[in-house]
């Protein structure tokens, strides 16, 4: 059990139509642990600067995510400035100061060593197959990228995508790393790059798991391709972090479970789309913090209601 | 029982990345009726030219769709031309020859005055409102429209919009008709227009039903919305008409049910799904021809397993 992510924890000045935050704590491990510390142990591997006080890390640990892999460098965090405008669906880059994770070296520490799932998020692919490299024994290795990666580092990325079981992206970074429009198309030739079973995000539409035939051992093959919704929020007031949220909803509960079953991935689906409706709730990770176990048990349920036939009945 | 359509019996040039066709059977009721035929009686009411032959007719007529509602007038077809190209998600329009379409005058043959669903396809608001007029013991009636109307025919719009049990249309329109980006509050302005239900339609990724509180008479209210998903396709060999034959799948179903409730509403929605995958596998009408009800039953089989936890079990 258990998981250990390798990534961005960050702040974010974040303007939507909604307001505006200055110095929020972000990035992509940072949501990612947060949505999947309702599931499972989580533990972080990432660089900040001085400006990450105790006060911040007390947001982690107050989930009870480990923080040990959590170093501290000389100089500022990772910052990020965007804004959101129209439908919110992409986020206009303002500014990105690297800062101290311009020169991160992760450094797994040995307590993080026996963690069965490995997270990797959107980081550059020579550190992911690092990482990836001094964790031998994990069960499962799930991985996040970004369009900047898939075009100037390729080479790179396909040596993680060889070591993946699960490769979570959106619409359009699997159809720029495919070259190819149609979707089912885009997925097969990701899925021949390697990574055993490929999410597909599709904002505010939900998302779509396709699977390649080593998905499930020992199980029966699942060939067709599910299809999790997204919950139609009268109000997203920051978009920020939705899909690592997913990610960690998603990783987070196929971590607290025994096997991997087709059955449990498509849960795992729809717990990530609960975590990214949350997330969307409040700038930043606000939401994130104070979700409870309740909310999101009955949060499943509300997605089954808004996707299932015969729900009174199933 | 029964539909009663009117709209667009027309002929359309198509280019695709598969191909391209000149002069096929095409329209809004075309693929409308056709989709609805698996399910009901269809009758419909449009104006053609002498170009519309014994043959195009007996295409519709071999699905039993009943065609003494189609006029025949001097000069030629509505005839539209269009292209798609990368994720062919929109078609861009090359020509649009209204012909004899733009003098259509709908005339209502005394035999159709018994039936029970009316659907409007997207014609000039002035001639659905009139036909509306003229059916005034309908049991439900269901409305598609476009940009041009949405945009510069509102006011004759909004008397139609109050008529409505159900209107159908997509993402863009939806947020047209609003001004809002949100989808969930566009839907909640689209129900202070008037429809009982509006139903938006998200291409490959589906389509969201949302509910008024007059929905559903007599049964208890349903106040979340309802996601039905699309079918991801390795193919899409052209998009023409995928969203009136959702329509016609999705009041097909619902016109051959006895009663409208919650459930039947939510299948209906499945069964758009379906017939609008079977469109986009050929060219034109040609798959719409020739599906079986063993297809369809099977397809919306699988509509189920790619969207249903427990799949196995329900």
């Amino acid at each position: 059990m258990g998981i250990l992510v390798v990534g961005s924890v960050a702040f974010d000045s974040i303007e939507t139509p909604h307001g505006k935050v200055e110095n929020c704590l972000g990035g992509a491990a940072t949501h990612f642990s947060l949505a999947a510390s309702y599931f499972t142990p989580v533990r972080v591997i990432a660089v900040v600067g001085k400006d990450f006080t105790a006060e911040h890390e007390a947001v982690l640990m107050r989930r009870g995510i480990d923080t040990r892999g959590i170093e501290r460098a000389d100089g500022l965090s990772f910052h990020w400035k965007g804004s959101y405008a129209g439908a919110m669906d992409s986020a206009k880059t303002l500014g990105t100061d690297l800062n101290v994770f311009e020169k991160f070296e992760p450094k797994i520490p040995a307590e993080y060593k026996d963690t069965e799932y490995l997270f990797l998020a959107n980081i550059d692919p020579v550190l992911q197959a690092r990482v990836r490299s001094e964790m031998p024994n994990v069960r499962r290795v799930c991985g996040d990228t970004m369009n900047y990666w898939i075009s100037d580092h390729r080479e790179n990325l396909a040596k993680v995508l060889r070591e993946l079981d699960v490769l979570l992206i959106n619409d359009g970074e699997a159809r720029m790393l495919t070259n190819e429009h149609n979707i089912v198309q885009a997925a097969r030739k990701v899925l021949a790059m390697g990574p055993k079973t490929l999410v597909v995000k599709h904002g505010e539409y939900g998302a779509t798991a396709f699977f390649g035939e080593q998905s499930f051992n020992g199980h029966a093959k699942m060939l067709h391709p599910f299809r999790a919704p997204a919950l139609p929020l009268a109000e997203v007031i920051d978009p920020t972090g939705a899909g690592d949220s997913f990610a960690g909803g998603f990783y987070g509960y196929l971590a607290s479970q025994p096997e991997l079953t087709p059955e449990v991935f498509r849960r795992a689906m729809f717990y990530g789309g609960v975590m990214g409706s949350f997330a969307v709730e409040r700038f930043g990770t606000e939401r994130l913090q104070n979700v409870t176990l309740e909310e999101i048990e009955e949060r499943f349920k509300l997605f089954c209601q808004i996707s299932h036939l015969d729900y009174a009945k199933a």
